[in-house]
């Protein structure tokens, strides 16, 4: 299974990233790049994006880096720091990138920028690896 | 401004936590408990509530109980663990303490369970308290 | 094996916890409290107690509470915030609890407290499970 | 003050770096490369270096990295993924790299090699900084 054909599996069931609406731009073995476009259904109470979503973009984008080595992955703990806000309208370009890959656990960093290049957030995450196949 | 009204000023331009669908059962001053119900398009692809709904709802429970003193206060550092999946039609029931305010951050401890009282997931966040007071 | 004789095959060849002299008070399934006193070689150039003697002692009281089962296990990952500084001469007490116990990993909250029962940091931290057996 | 000068005022009271005897490479604004060697007492009881070891002298070379501005920073939150076992003997180099600075918090990755450049661990640490100069 290509890292491609682990994307449409996994993105065949995913109702949350199509809300999301995440279009992905790249994925490779331990890799994927997407980007999204920040709508008002994803905005807090002070105007600004909602970290949940700024999380989930990039949850998904490790998602799809994660599993791309066709062994299916969930992720088991993450950490996220958030350095800038971003707005509605902003389309967000978020990377991912393995850092470490073991037999049983992953390591992931996961960075998203804006239009301007500017760090919005960072998100640390390991994966947990079943040993199972990824099904087409 | 109490706690309450904290909540109603952030929750009137939250859509995020609108699309959500969260019922707030209670704030208080560092605290916070609400539900929600994982729809069809909360799930990822392997069928189990997407990590980034997880978190989204621990961040409204969080948004809420830090605000809670008046002072406008945003994440600025949060760490989650994913302890069991979780499934549509669940009702999940999120509670978020105060473990630390300071004078210009504050700690909270975030824990998810599902209808049978069984923990999904824990939610540790730090908030940067911007000395700003939230306007109704 | 008891939580008590887990506790002395980890500790006999321990040689950073001698260093760092804690004295366990407590061990029970899924469970470790220990205090320490802070001496000068403990210390930063700020003349508070090093964030790595913080993060050490907990991280021993981790290692009692998560080997208390018997089953060979080792930190994966950790988050740990700093609420209040410490001083020299200090004792600081360290309590481990667990939070969730799954088949291949565990959570725990270690919180470290001053004499005064002032939170100094809070440590949440991730274990892997490695199925072997401690040995005595 | 240049980061050389901050990091000799720090350097100069900081008993616990002395005692890991952490040989620092480079300081530069936001950057710090040093490293260490594993001694026995710096062993946890399964004869791997104790994680607390590990994490102190990535805490080290975050202190160097954030407080080379001359402004007064401390480790408000870190998160460490541990992801290969090291042993006695072995030198590890650590370095430290600014992914954000903002005018309150700044954020820091740092990563430790062992002598075959493979990963031994991550640091992710999110600093508040003061605002008060450093003193030499």
């Amino acid at each position: 299974m290509t890292p491609e054909q682990a994307k449409d599996a996994l993105m065949k069931n995913d109702g949350f990233s199509r809300w999301l609406d995440v279009e992905i731009e790249e994925v490779a073995l331990g890799y994927c790049k997407l980007h999204y476009t920040i709508r008002p259904e994803m905005l807090n109470g002070f105007g600004t994006v909602h970290g949940g979503v700024l999380f989930s973009a990039s949850d998904s984008a490790l998602a799809f880096a994660c599993n791309s080595h066709g062994t299916l992955s969930v992720a088991l703990e993450v950490s996220i720091s958030f350095t800038r806000p971003a707005f509605e309208g902003q389309v967000l370009t978020v990377e991912a990138k393995e850092v470490n890959l073991g037999k049983t656990t992953g390591l992931y960093d996961i960075k998203t920028y804006n239009a301007d290049g500017k760090l919005v957030c960072v998100f640390k995450g390991t994966v947990y690896r079943t040993g199972k196949d990824i099904e087409a």
